[in-house]
């Protein structure tokens, strides 16, 4: 099986080389060509744009965002030019809408379209220890099974539907972001009664909280560590914005999600943005005269 | 040490049963008598009234609420009577505001308080492995750690006063509804896009929400569960309004509380009031017309 | 009929001054004394006390708050020793629990309880132009209806309940306080756009929005214009929490209200408590870094 | 100076009405024909298609919607083949987004763009008395004042950028989604203590309240009056995310707008989409067991 692969930032140069090191033959390429090195010396092959990537038996993309995607894949002529019989294994997180659009696309072209996004950063991805969400053709993913087994630890198989693994991934950011605010505010309400908000997120991720989530994030919100950043706050506020859509375009109202986007939007306006997404617990702080 | 218990509850019964086990004498008293048989069979005693309770050494409070803490120790003329020198350790979940003034109150009568709010349901209480928020005077604290660790498996030490221990109670509790909350939502999104909740709910938790109060609510969410009330959802909407109150005495807004009150609210005008409070993670189906 | 007047703050001392204008016979008391003399010197006598005030044919009690009316009317001993007969009205802007605090006592005592609070500030209440929200038993209002008409323009008759009246005036102070954040977010999202707040109040309150709340208020709002205080941030914090306490008492989620109450507590927070309640407006201005 | 006329709705086909009696020549074009026939009647001409409609002096357009504007006026290619020197008045309303784009796809074509939505619904703009915001070159404005008074009874000048027109009427529905709310929620509140909307309603567009936008919805709200639609719910759902988006793109959180969308779409979820967006009222009655 060889393999074209879209997208090497972070996460898709480490899910690239692991695909290398487990000995696939692997084509990249990247819109700007810096982060190619490394996976060239590894053995990579330099693709020569999108359309030359999708030249193999199954594609890879891990492209930043509906944008982003929209514009290497379709507007491209990629998808367009893609010969029948082809799998694509799309992992970055999309919204419903597009994943809607491309599953109809790929079906036209005779393309097997399968979503496979991920939960997991970069040292995660480095490490092979991804959980990866796949939804598509059953016979296609197990066919690709051994490329997603090179790159996570785990497959969650949520059926034939993309939108499955889709909506999957983006409520499970939504949970993410409300255990941020949620640990946000609960600081802010200890600290205001003098208590240390360290101590306070010590015993809860001792206790009734002690999950990855909360032991990962609870104590860079108790010491108010936001840099640098793992994951941006304007990249958790475009994932809300995935759920808010997402439950739009089935009327589900999130109030939750509503609250995380009025205080993402705040962290912005203030200058925010570009630090880890933890600094979302800087507004409740700041709104109790706490900063 | 000779003892004092007021309140028979659930947990009441199940702590003052753990310090008989571990040899004390204990004076047990309660509004309704049925609740007393079981202990006195285990060799308590019965106290007269609460004034008789508070003649020991230590006297331990878990009484519903607010109000029934008002009543028992305030307007019956219990700790008016009481004698200096007495330690109280008040266990229940209390409002900061009738904290502060039990602090005042005691202090004038010559009384220690100490604030010792659990975490732990009914069997975790049985079992002895509550974990227990202590804040008051350290001497008065070492002095009752035995009675503490008869009951609990571990004690967090918040300092000397009362409230840290108070408001660290209510702002866990308040993480726990926000996360029932997030999981309501979450799951009715995943539904609305014909995912299975009970799917979503394991993979959450099997990943970055492997925590127990995700694991423990995440089967009744997904699977709309909600008898027998382990908690019953009335409590939980007394409790977010105990952080909604507590924010409020420092002029800390908490838009997570506020939209958990409006959706507890909600919960108990339609009538699941007496639900177990996971029964909250019913409003996002009923508000998406997936009920 | 000769009446008391508890309660001499701006809007009482200008009511009880209207009352004395139309010829009747006042017997004033206040916590303080100082805002007294002005009304003697128009003719009024001074009670003693909350007690002797309670010697007349009719009390109106207009005290800032309902810790304020608990202490003048209940701690005072003054409704206690009241006579069988007395028609008591009570104006000031009370909780719905309050009330039906009141409207007991007063039964068991044999006095009348008319609620009837009233729309309008200082101003407005000089020039006898307040409208009277009342409601109590048919006869006794008609019988005190030459007093309403000596302080009001109007006396809108809410039927024998009391909490008819009050709850009216919580509701109509909460529809005031949202069209105050209506037009704080209007005017920062204009603003963030390039138009001038001024220039869009203008067009909305010569338009569709052609109400004496919206033209008082907006070209405040507009020119970031919160000082003096007509009405102080802290007292809308109080009214919107009347506001939010009347649904819980029926289960009646009010999000707005809640959203209101964030916002207020952040107002507080930032040190603008003391200033018009307008200043309200300034949160959506500092939240999206226009301030 | 002729005139071609997009989008013959309630709404188009009133102002295009207008402008023929004012006695201009107008080309009128609409996705669907039936609606041409009472102006041809009128003396209208029929456009063939809508680049047809653009070989006129000034071209206006009053499309439903982005989508249906960016189909009639840049996917047809009318844009594209208009010649310079063309005024368009845009005066639907459009989502800041779609109004920056076409602003710089008019420059780039030298169509000149001005943006004039209105505040109306298809009574007032039969009677010809809108209200029109306009913003754009103010020569150009001012060449076609003549026709906006044929339509409106009042123009509002908001300066050179269209984007000011559009923000100032997305701001304004979002002040009157804003009151529908608010009217929703007290209602709900003063039954819930047993007083009848209508007489609170009543008592509050007779007093504080007496603005059209009060007295026109107030009434619907009090009796639960919902149809026939006069603007229908889906299209306040349209609009208020129109806010949401404009506040987004400049980081101004609005959380009034963020609890109407999730009321909103709440209602869409029960069914009460096409109903007048009044009904969006109906949510506090049954979140609160009253409906």
């Amino acid at each position: 099986m060889n393999i074209g692969f879209l997208g090497l930032g972070g996460m898709g140069a480490a899910m690239a080389g692991n695909l290398l090191k487990a000995g696939y033959q692997v084509s990249v390429w990247n819109r700007s060509a810096d982060s190619l090195k490394p996976l060239l010396d590894q053995g990579a092959i330099a693709a020569q744009d999108p359309i030359d990537a999708l030249r193999n038996d199954v594609v890879i993309s891990m492209l930043a965002d509906d944008a982003a995607t929209r514009s290497v894949l379709l507007d491209s002529g990629a998808l367009a030019s893609a010969k029948p019989g082809l799998i694509h294994i799309g992992m970055a997180t999309l919204s419903v809408g597009l994943i809607s659009e491309l599953v109809a696309l790929h079906r036209e072209r005779g393309v097997t379209y399968i979503a496979a996004p991920v939960f997991g950063r970069t040292d995660v991805a480095r490490a092979g220890n991804l959980n990866i969400l796949a939804a598509g053709p059953a016979e296609a993913i197990a066919q690709v099974q051994p490329l997603l087994d090179a790159m996570g630890q785990k497959t969650w198989l949520l059926g034939e539907d993309p939108l499955s693994a889709a909506v999957v991934k983006i409520a499970g950011n939504f949970m993410i972001a409300s255990a941020i605010e949620t640990m946000g505010e609960s600081a802010a309400l200890v600290k205001s009664h003098g208590v240390e908000p360290s101590q306070f997120i010590e015993i809860m991720t001792s206790t009734l909280f002690n999950a990855p989530v909360y032991r990962n994030y609870g104590p860079q919100i108790a010491e108010q560590r936001f840099s640098p950043a793992a994951f941006r706050l304007v990249l958790g506020l475009k994932d809300v914005g995935l759920a808010l859509e997402a439950g739009q375009s089935r009327h589900v109202p999130l109030p939750f999600a509503s609250v995380l986007r009025d205080s993402l939007l705040e962290a912005v306006a203030r200058g925010d943005g570009e630090l880890d997404w933890t600094a979302l617990a800087r507004i409740p702080l700041r709104r109790s005269g706490q900063d």
